[in-house]
């Protein structure tokens, strides 16, 4: 007998359907703990590499690392080899809303026959710069713009998307603990 | 006669200080706008191009776009292609972590002679799953611990390091405004 995997917008069904019952029955598996490391090169140029993160009760780790740069355009004292890393942040936002939409419509039976955004950050170096301590030194605000074809309405569908755990964490505070170890 | 750029940590202190006198003089010049396009492969799987910003009070287009993908491991139901969004926020807070913390550095005359570090941040995927409305979808926190050479004090170095744009975007709220508009 053949049997036919249930996948919907690429997620298999029945695999997230157990993911979610394993979950229930052992809240342990549901921890998981990311991990990169990031070297400098010079100026604002650094190079991160990801293989390893903890998860599903196991450190886990990938038979090769992800490597992503980052650099800043000539404007900014860089060489423009690479993203900055608010465009990173922008990246990372743009794929988690797209793939938290795209998830939780698999798991409530609604087709997702395409999804493209754009995004933008309005930013004010006099933050960064140290010129105005009124200026945040981040992006004042993110506008994330999805064009998509479902036969969801557009309210369920955002309400989807807000499931993405980088959404989470960009508008509610994420502590971040800076430990510096002088070599 | 041969000047020579007067350069610390890769970081070019002349041209930092005429930015610094061009954005007092004009403050408009430091307004920047970073785009980035997300486009859905698949599941989990998502492709991001960057080529576009506005900043220095014009339009800016790099020659090529920068591409990134995420994607997810096996046991998230993804292929295993690329970083997660997650992983890639790390990247993001990590470049700009060192970054902010090299071009400080360089504005106050203190040699970064070498930096490299590691971050981890932790999830519990209650949130993202829907099981528990109390447990947040991202990261319940991120370390960042940072090996430097340099002869700042790792107080200095830390202060330095938290004029990073996106340690300001996770640690404070970012506002997300989301659009869809269906097709």
């Amino acid at each position: 007998m053949i049997t036919t995997a249930n996948v919907k917008n690429g997620v298999n069904v029945d695999q997230l359907v157990e993911t979610i019952g394993a979950v229930q029955q052992n809240p342990e598996l549901a921890k998981f703990e990311f991990k990169a490391k990031t070297n400098w090169i010079d100026g604002g140029h650094c190079v991160t590499s990801i293989k390893e993160y903890y998860g599903v009760g196991q450190d886990m780790t990938r038979d090769e690392s992800f490597n992503m740069e980052c650099d800043h355009p000539n404007v900014l004292l860089g060489n423009d080899t690479a993203a900055t890393p608010p465009e990173v942040v922008l990246h990372a936002l743009g794929s988690c809303l797209t793939g938290a939409m795209v998830y939780h419509a698999a798991a409530h039976g609604i087709t997702i026959e395409g999804a493209e955004s754009s995004l933008k950050g309005g930013v004010d170096l006099h933050g960064f710069l140290g010129l105005d301590p009124e200026v945040r030194k981040g992006f004042d605000g993110i506008t994330f713009t999805l064009k998509v074809k479902s036969d969801a309405t557009a309210e369920q569908l955002e309400n989807l998307a807000k499931f993405s755990p980088v959404f989470d964490m960009l508008t509610n505070p994420t502590p971040v603990k800076i430990e510096i170890i002088k070599q």
